[in-house]
């Protein structure tokens, strides 16, 4: 493989298509919203995605079969007036800056043929902890970040730079004319952040008027603030440890001299 | 994207154009120097560069407008008999080796489509901070050293190697026969030094006889001063409660042992 | 040379040919294992694989002769019904992630002109040392990974990733429909371990049901051990008179205080 | 540029030439060799090489005027019955992997053009300093080494690879039926070294029969002993007030307990 390949698994014809895309990347939001969605809209499978810019190792699965690593684009037809939906996830992002430039250009031409009318990327964007984490909007244009605002969406803080695919796409896009726009929330971003990803989650469904149940992302929260939790008593306890061996070597110390 | 890409924006007949370059680098003299002249002689946008061997990331601006890192051409028509200017600024230089020659090559494709009969390279040359920062030029060919030196602009010091942009600008115009200048301006490089590019875009603004006024540019001096001021006071007091730290700590030992 | 080039030395008609394939890498188990096979097979060398993404610099022999760094691809033509055999042995693997995809992929362009039937890559699996290295098997089908259990092979453990031509060449199969497995037997991995490539044979000429004496690798093995115990022995001894440097720094230490 | 570019300077017709190599490597043994023949041989430029895969900056001579990196191409008619030699000289090696293949694989294009019926390269052979450097040979055939023993040059030890251009040049030869040789002279490698290039300088002389006064590399060795000297002086000293200053210390620290 000499250049990035999309393989079309199923063709359709999809309604005024909007593409999001949620690629690994800082507390892993972007991937963990985009796999929600896919999993309760029950989206199908219509692409893969494989590039001689991703890391040259395979994964095995639990049965032994082998795949490269590769991004997928699935499809959820609207039943009601609303756009169809075509979701893109993946297991990594390209390994250098031509790559990224590369794999970003062939997402946006699979985009434009599905004739997609809007891209939406998702990220994290990184802050402290906070309860409710924000989400915050940047877009090719200024009419989309006024719709956005409308139904209540804070706009992107200037000054940091959106890195790796969800920044590039939307970049990208406006030079082909396409409106896209990208959504951070805000996340620690050291791990998988299932509550950033809700955020975010909640903020598409309201854009693209469409309803997705939430109670399963729930108790991913759930489970990720009891594996804090302990991570932070661990840390607690070791910290406790320290002091004390710190103190004995002191006491040492004055022994000695 | 897997080339470099220029977009024209508007389509100008230019009369015996100089192209001048001046992209972030040492002290960020080029691009204060580029931008001051761009602002100041009014010139007008005609073409955005985009290239694949830029970072992988985008900006956000104050009003949540996404864009992919580019450089700018603008230009500036002269109502005297003197040649016309093409200005180029950007955001960035390209990130590998094989880029850099790739986009010299795409900028030196631009320039001979509009027929440019010289181009101009700006930077910084590393030394000590000066009251009066000297500006150094050196060119394709000796005719264009020597009409420099007519109007007293220093021949660059030889030995140190011209890195990035506004080298490989000068070096490659060489086999395409266009005649190309670097002026080089002393600075300490660490800060953005509007001082240094006071000192180039006079002597710019002499060599091809146009006027700029330089009032905006002596601001940004004074402004720059009171930063670097600051900067010295906070150091001393550091190094002061340093010493009086140490001093501390060496009673200390002392009575220990 | 621009891109990855083979060059055809015997031009053959195989029968069903199967491809195995062993490269430098953890324990240099499958360089071992396939340099074996050519070696007690005595095939024929029918292709050489050169690369720009090699290392930059060529090998000189005992004679004085220089030779690039490359691939071989040697043939076994199979006096029986099985399938004949193509082995792939060779100096090193590309440098880059892009080399290894096009390395990659100028193997199988290969493998499809010789209408290859099945690839087998061999390589480690890091653990502790073991008396009987087991071998894993992982492959793009599940037909496949069945048919290998019922001789007795175990499947992979997932989640450690396959890394470098071994993995990449069973994942870029699958895309173009040809059946490919992954044989990694378990090494400590730190030196060159004919043991694990022992088992990876006895598992290759049961699977393709060939006869292949093991007597020189049994030889390899004896040699490996005492070389191994040696190595035990001269760390034991640094730790020896490392316990008894530290010994007397510490009496120097309480002296001194 | 995006390619590795030769520009003919002058258009010659050439007798059996032989081309002979010397870059920038250990020592600068090839380099100094080659810039002496050209230099004493009389030698006239017949091409400039450059490419996007040297460093990104140019040179400034001392009269102000740039350049970029390049290779040059000499030639040298011979006078007598013998070959026609073409000199390669430059500033630089290539700085990535598939660089350094480019760049020798552009310079063997030019080689057949120039329908060269030998090739060598010079490098250095790192080792410890001697009173005459030894030479030694490796090359893409045995009758080459034959013939080469035949007038008493050693062949080359087993087992060190040759790295960079003057390994790359030989082994891409083999692939194109060119005769090519690499030519290895002793050196500590860290400086430029005079004396071994003045060894491959005899021997090359003595294999292509033609004279070369080396008077003036005896110069050159005289200066670079004299500056080898001053600088084991300026080692020894510092080595005498490092002990100096160690006693003082142990004695303030045997006075402080």
């Amino acid at each position: 493989m000499k250049e990035t390949t999309i393989t079309v698994i199923e063709k359709v014809k999809l309604k005024n298509p909007v593409l999001i895309e949620g690629l690994p990347g800082q507390g892993m939001v972007g991937k963990i919203a985009v796999d929600y969605l896919i999993k309760h809209l029950e989206a199908q499978k219509m692409a893969e995605l494989y590039s001689p810019h991703y890391a040259y190792y395979v994964l095995v699965n639990k049965s032994g079969a082998v795949r490269l690593l590769r991004s997928e684009f699935y499809y959820w037809k609207n039943q009601e007036d609303g756009n169809d939906i075509i979701l893109l996830t993946g297991d990594t992002q390209p390994q250098t800056i031509e790559g990224q430039y590369e794999v970003a250009d062939a997402i946006l031409r699979f985009a434009e043929q599905n004739s997609t009318k809007l891209i939406l990327t998702i990220g994290g964007y990184r802050t402290e902890s906070k309860e409710e984490p924000q989400v915050y909007i940047s877009a090719t244009n200024l009419e989309l970040l006024k719709r956005a605002s409308e139904i209540g969406i804070k706009t992107s803080p200037p000054g940091s730079p959106i890195v790796g695919t969800a920044g590039l796409l939307v970049g990208l896009a406006k030079l082909r004319n396409i409106d896209a726009a990208c959504l951070l929330a805000e996340t620690p971003g050291y791990l998988p952040d299932p509550k950033a990803a809700k955020s975010v989650v909640k903020v598409v469904s309201k854009m693209l008027e469409f309803n997705v149940d939430l109670t399963e992302l729930d108790n991913e929260i759930a489970k990720s603030e009891q594996i804090e939790e302990r991570m932070r008593k661990i840390e607690e306890q070791r910290r406790g440890s320290e002091k004390i061996r710190r103190k004995v070597e002191e006491e040492k110390v004055s022994y000695i001299s």
